[in-house]
């Protein structure tokens, strides 16, 4: 085929999607707009320009250069954000450590991403003193909050704020190739080694705009607007605080950053800064609804966008009647990580709590850019009848592609030339999709497909159950059944009978597989979790299974 | 400088920006919403999207390929949209015909473009008539609103739609490199022939998802969103009507083509369609406003943007107190065309109609990924003062890499890295940039630079003036003098002196070069224009100016 190209100009700029060109807008916007750190520090936008520029310089003094991998131990911080843009505007990457992994996993990840340098809060030297022997890293920058660094063996070039006023604010960033690799962290699954994503300059400014034409456009329910404040209440080491930092950076929004998650410190700075727009796991919101800070605090209006693991519907009911906009967001390491939303049509708005429940706490349907299909095992699409069931694959021009260091899973990421998230789903007429569990969760229950995930569903709806599990054990007649191990509020009493009565009624009155009548209920104390939160079955299985 | 690339995965997608891939979203979104022309006729989005197969099935059956280019003459209408899309996704490029131009420079861009086939509208089938003997083209499509093709000498491959119900409805559109050529227009200038401007899939693509980020996010006002019905009033063979119907196709809007301009059929479909969302030059709404029917129609809540001449603020007002959210957009046809919006901010909003008008007409903020500067002749930025005067020169990812196989005029245009929009601006402290002039429609008073813009501002605000155009013309002792060619209301009274005293009592009050008051005003019966509805101060000065 031919085709014709674009002619060439060599007087032309050749604009490449480069982080640094995210911040035209919001900088030329409003440069009084505010950047907030745990109400102690307040920053303008114009002033965070400079602090870049003086990070840069302040990194390029100690010998970072283009290609460099810079890593960063923090909680969610202003000055995360400010290596957000510096270190991949110098053209190095900023490997965000997962701060929760174990030692000797953290070590892994930083040998494994070869880093050159480590910037990390006074509460990670500790961590990095125990692997230091194993280290083949000598330089450390250390974040503080109160200015003050604590002894340590660690060879530290100094503290960040006393680093950063001994710098010049003013940087020439480079022009480059938009396909250089601007960020890198570890995919935290179930099974094997962390695996290491990365993402570049092209991706992450593509994800931005995408992001913001879909989250932007919506009439009101879940926008995110110029007029927002926003906070993000997921770690910025997690897939870039799910690359929505960039997107309020780009609207030019005043931004709240909350450093360690405590519930109270998290409900006062949603009431007092103003937050309206904020996401997070499940898992936190619990956090948050069971402090009785919560009462004290008005959040109507609030809008948070959930994901990480699904959003059980009472979760969400509770959300609505405090005023609250929840709704759902779906993506993963791999993509960057948005790939739809449940935002509901205008006629959905009109539906009651209960009704809308059940269109937010759906996975959504595709972002702009997005082209996400559901198929059978030979990679058919599955007709929109709100009932088959197949895999997620999607294309989209801010997806992973591949793993670092890595060609076997890479081309099992990609197998057929699509990327496999491994969920389980349907899509209704309306486009919206529902995951109904992750491939490797199903249950196969007599050679029928049962899905782990309604099923907790179904139970958590019940109001004594605090946290619910289903997995797959051993059935010598039917190969697997499901089994729920269940966490009840010590306040109430009620028995795995009755319970489990109370659960079949519902499977009854469903479109479910009827194999899910074989479900078995199991009390525990508690639920093993990943180092970020989410349930882990994979130990479930190996405890309960057999 | 050493930089790390992506890590090659042959099984990963090459996901390259096409433009098919912006109907990737809206059509998974709403299969139902609708597509009308002039209230006639109405196609679902699943519709549009056989169409656009059925389309691309005509074109290769008459043996059209990639790289060659597909000329249209319409006025603005669905089967416009459908080569909006179908054409670029077949790999070949679309030429927009200016329909307003004479014969001979119709000819003259159909031949500089190389078209190798055109789709042409039974209106213009008498042009390509008169100029057929000297066409290097033998092939024609008739676009009919009644099915009917005239007797015609041209040779003629068949009518639009029953071409398209003989042609299969799927397609297998190709993967190519986005930066393809897809559309190709020529800018009508006022001086020396048309020059042909093209952009690629990449531009179109980044503009669509640049637009949508800037015009999505905005609060409330002015702003563009998912629950919208949308209705252009520029024509579609101009830069892509702004690039506003791939903006719309995205968010899976509701889209009124309006065919032929007529005021009232205009003001009907607004009514009757509940259009929210259009934009268009003064001229036509001007058109608008005269039209005794405006006064039938509620365009409460109507929000237009104005560009492709500066929007005088009596118009921005009067469209105020009808509840019409009026503001400008501000681009070029060498730009895609949008660069900046005049959004206001929450604070704005709560000002009085006169003093938010003066926002309303600015050139406004410069859109996500829009590098914007106002620089002396030296290239160097100006303060933000609101005061200090020098050129827009503009960097973004959908500019015009330069005129079509005319180098000359393409280094000019990018001189010194930047493109010059050749419009002379200031910008105040909030960001907020304002046209002053046209660089060439400067008047030099005496070596000082007089605005013709803010003279003609100053005038259009007296009631009687219906129309105004301030050019410079020959002095002895200043070397230039502003003149005001006016056209008078014919059912109003005033002298030519006492709307010169009008006028200088505004020019006192003001901010403008002293100069400004050796003004000179002459009544005429009108303003000759442009075939795009421009002034034509190269023809003004012709007659006036010596």
């Amino acid at each position: 085929m031919q085709l014709e190209k674009t002619l060439n100009n060599p007087y032309a700029h050749d604009y490449q999607l480069l982080i640094k060109n995210i911040l035209n807008a919001p900088i030329y916007f409003d440069p009084n707009q505010e950047i907030v750190y745990r109400s102690d520090k307040r920053f303008t936008y114009a002033t965070f320009k400079n602090r870049v520029h003086r990070l840069a310089n302040m990194l390029t003094a100690i010998g970072v250069k283009a290609g460099d991998t810079v890593a960063v131990m923090d909680y969610d911080s202003h000055r995360y954000l400010e290596c957000y843009f510096a270190i991949p505007m110098l053209g190095a990457i900023l490997h965000t450590i997962n701060i929760r992994l174990a030692p000797e996993q953290i070590l892994y990840t930083i040998d494994h991403a070869e880093d050159d340098i480590i910037l990390a809060h006074t509460d990670f030297l500790p961590t990095l003193e125990q692997i230091k022997g194993r280290l083949d890293i000598d330089a450390f920058i250390v974040l503080s909050d109160d200015g003050k660094v604590p002894p340590t063996s660690l060879h530290v070039k100094g503290e960040y704020e006393q680093l950063l006023a001994q710098s010049a604010d003013t940087f020439d960033f480079p022009d480059f190739d938009e396909n250089t690799r601007a960020t890198t962290f570890y995919t935290t699954g179930t099974t094997g080694l962390p695996k290491g994503v990365y993402f570049t300059h092209r991706q992450l400014v593509l994800h931005t705009l995408g992001a913001l034409s879909t989250l932007g456009s919506a009439p009101k329910q879940g926008s995110f607007h110029q007029g927002d404040v926003y906070m993000p209440i997921t770690p910025m080491f997690h897939v870039h605080a799910w690359g929505l930092p960039y997107v309020a950076t780009m609207l030019g929004v005043k931004q709240v950053y909350p450093g360690r998650y405590m519930p109270d410190m998290l409900l006062e700075l949603i009431d007092k800064e103003g937050v309206t727009f904020s996401h997070c796991v499940p898992t936190i919101m619990h956090m948050l609804f069971n402090s009785p800070k919560i009462n004290e605090v008005n959040l109507k209006g609030w809008k948070v966008m959930i994901g990480g693991a699904s959003l059980p519907k009472a979760m969400c009911k509770e959300a609505l009647s405090r005023g609250i906009d929840m709704f759902t967001g779906y993506g993963m390491s791999e993509t960057c990580p948005i790939l739809s939303v449940a935002q509901l049509t205008p006629e959905m708005l009109a539906l009651d709590d209960d009704a809308q429940s059940d269109i937010r706490i759906k996975t959504g349907r595709p972002m702009g850019l997005v082209e996400m299909q559901i198929v059978n095992e030979q990679m058919q699409p599955l007709p929109r009848d709100g009932v088959s069931t197949g895999e997620i694959v999607v294309r989209s021009p801010w997806l992973s592609q591949g793993y670092f260091k890595d060609q076997k899973n890479s081309e099992i990421l990609w197998n057929g030339g699509y990327l496999h998230t491994g969920d389980m789903a349907n899509v209704d007429e309306k486009g919206y999709i529902k995951i109904t569990d992750r491939v490797k969760d199903i249950i196969k229950v007599g050679g029928e497909w049962v899905s782990s995930l309604e099923l907790e569903d179904i139970i958590n709806q019940h109001a004594f159950v605090k946290e619910v599990a289903v997995i797959g054990i051993d059935d010598e007649k039917w190969g697997e059944r499901p089994l729920a191990l269940v966490v009840i509020d010590p306040s109430k009493v009620i028995s795995e009978k009755e319970l489990l009565l109370h659960a079949k009624e519902f499977i009854k009155k469903g479109i479910m597989a009827r194999e899910s009548m074989l479900l078995k209920i199991k009390f525990v104390e508690s639920i093993d979790k990943t180092s970020i939160g989410k349930v882990n079955k994979k130990e479930l299985r190996k405890k309960y299974a057999h």
